[in-house]
Parts: C-alpha cells; sequence; structure tokens
C-alpha cells in the first residue's frame, strides 16, 4: 500500500474526519458532523498538546484513514511512557483492504520512535472483528476496560 | 475519611509512591525501588505536562495512596475532553477501609471539573477484586484492553 500516505491532520481534513467518526454502528449516534465548529475547538485543543498526534491517511488527496496517538508520561512500570489509540477509522470504500493494519502498525512505529515501551487502546465489547484484528497486529487483550460517563 | 488528603504529588513523595507500585502483584515485577533516579527522570516529565496529574493520598503527613488522573482532548464524542486513571495503587495498612472509593471519587469530581465528559481506566483482567471494586463506584467494563509492549 505504497501510495497511501499517513501524515499530521490538518483544519482542513476535519470534515473528512468527522465523516468518518460519524460513518460507524456507535458513532452514528455519538456525532454531529453538522456542527463543524464542535470539532474545529477540539482540533485547536489537541493542536495546542505536544503529546497529542491526529493522522490521517490520504489516497489521491483525500483523507481515508485517521488515528489519534496520545503520548503519556507516568511512573509505573520503571518510569514507562505509554501511548494509546483512539478514535481509529477507515473510509467505508477501504475497508478490508489492508488500511487498518497500515495505520496500526504506523502508531506502534511511531510510539517506539516516541520512546514509549507499550502502546494500549479499547475496544468496544461489540466490535469482535476489531478484537482479531488486533490480536493479529501483536496486541494481547488481558485487561478490561472501564469507562463511566459524566 | 475526613483525616485524608489529597493533594498534587511532590518530588519528595516519590520513595512512598514507588513502593506502593511495588508492593502489588504484578508491579512487584516490573518496578525497581532501588532505582530512584528511574523514577525521578519520570516525574520531571510528568510534571512538566499540565495534562498529567500525579497525586498522593496523605494521612498523617504520610502518603497512603495514589493515582494518575491525565487529560486527553480528542474529536470523537462531539470532541470530547476524556481523562484516564492509571497507577492506582492503596498503602497494604489502608486496604479495605474506603481509601481506594476516595481516590476514584477525587478522580470522578477532578475531571468533571477539568471538563471532561468521560473518564476511563483499564484494570488487568486478573484483578477480580479491582472489577467489582470498579462497577460499585459507577464504571462499566464494556471494553475490552488491548496491550502491545515494545
Amino acid at each position: 500500500m505504497t501510495d497511501v500516505d499517513i501524515r499530521p491532520a490538518t483544519a482542513a481534513d476535519l470534515p473528512a474526519i468527522v465523516a468518518m467518526l460519524a460513518d460507524d454502528p456507535l458513532g452514528a449516534r455519538r456525532e454531529s458532523p453538522d456542527e463543524p465548529e464542535v470539532y474545529r475547538a477540539a482540533f485547536e485543543r489537541m493542536a495546542a498538546d505536544p503529546n497529542q498526534h491526529l493522522v490521517v491517511a490520504v489516497r489521491d488527496g483525500r483523507p481515508v484513514g485517521t488515528l489519534q496517538l496520545s503520548v503519556i508520561p507516568g511512573l509505573s512500570r520503571r518510569g514507562a511512557v505509554r501511548t494509546i489509540v483512539e478514535a481509529v477509522r477507515v473510509d467505508a470504500t477501504e475497508r478490508g483492504g489492508g488500511l487498518g493494519t497500515l495505520l496500526i502498525e504506523w502508531a506502534v512505529a511511531e510510539s517506539a520512535r516516541l520512546g514509549a515501551s507499550l502502546v494500549q487502546l479499547t475496544s468496544d465489547a461489540s466490535r469482535t472483528d476489531a478484537h482479531r484484528f488486533y490480536r493479529r497486529l501483536g496486541f494481547t487483550d488481558s485487561h478490561l476496560g472501564f469507562k463511566r460517563e459524566l
């Protein structure tokens, strides 16, 4: 998949990213693509934080995939830095073609480059295809992921 | 539990925090309390990041609990800010006395104060007591937590 480029997202990519976030069984209920100002404000906050890496995978100039990589310094595991992968999406036209693998492998390589010794993510219990995908990429589902909405 | 104060950790608290991280079935294999310089470097990195909140619960001047709260801005869920709780530990002398509840309730309240709409954490599948504890505190284990070591 040499014709896809993974690069930092810009504000111009936001409509495409939000469309991908919304085009998803869970995201459809959670997102509001008709309120771009909400996402623009969030993007500015992410862009101001050097530990947030929002990227897009681009083919022929069009964003067709995205993820967010967050860098978390910490004390545990001998002061290990860990990264967290969130909001992984692949455009419907690209699914099953290896783009998800490319994105996660990018996140793993970038995490190592940033000095992390652990990459982690949570995946909704209903996303069984995603679970197989992450196991195949060397991830172990050793943990339960707990959430509480505020 | 009005005689316990939760406050930001300082470098002087590091030996007590590291001792708590190591006094744990999983932590015992992962930590090196005899190498304080490792933890001091990690502490400096955390202290320089305004999105990392390392706290201690203090009784009679002594740290008896700790956790790390990380703030993660993001695009998904309408630009929601989420927080992540890591490295929750309660001193062996305090276990079963409600200090864990106090720490997690502090993390939830602080997350709301910081503008987050979601608090999340992962708990090792072997920590079944912790799972009951988090469910009782209003957390839902809706996700699988995947990790990959680098």
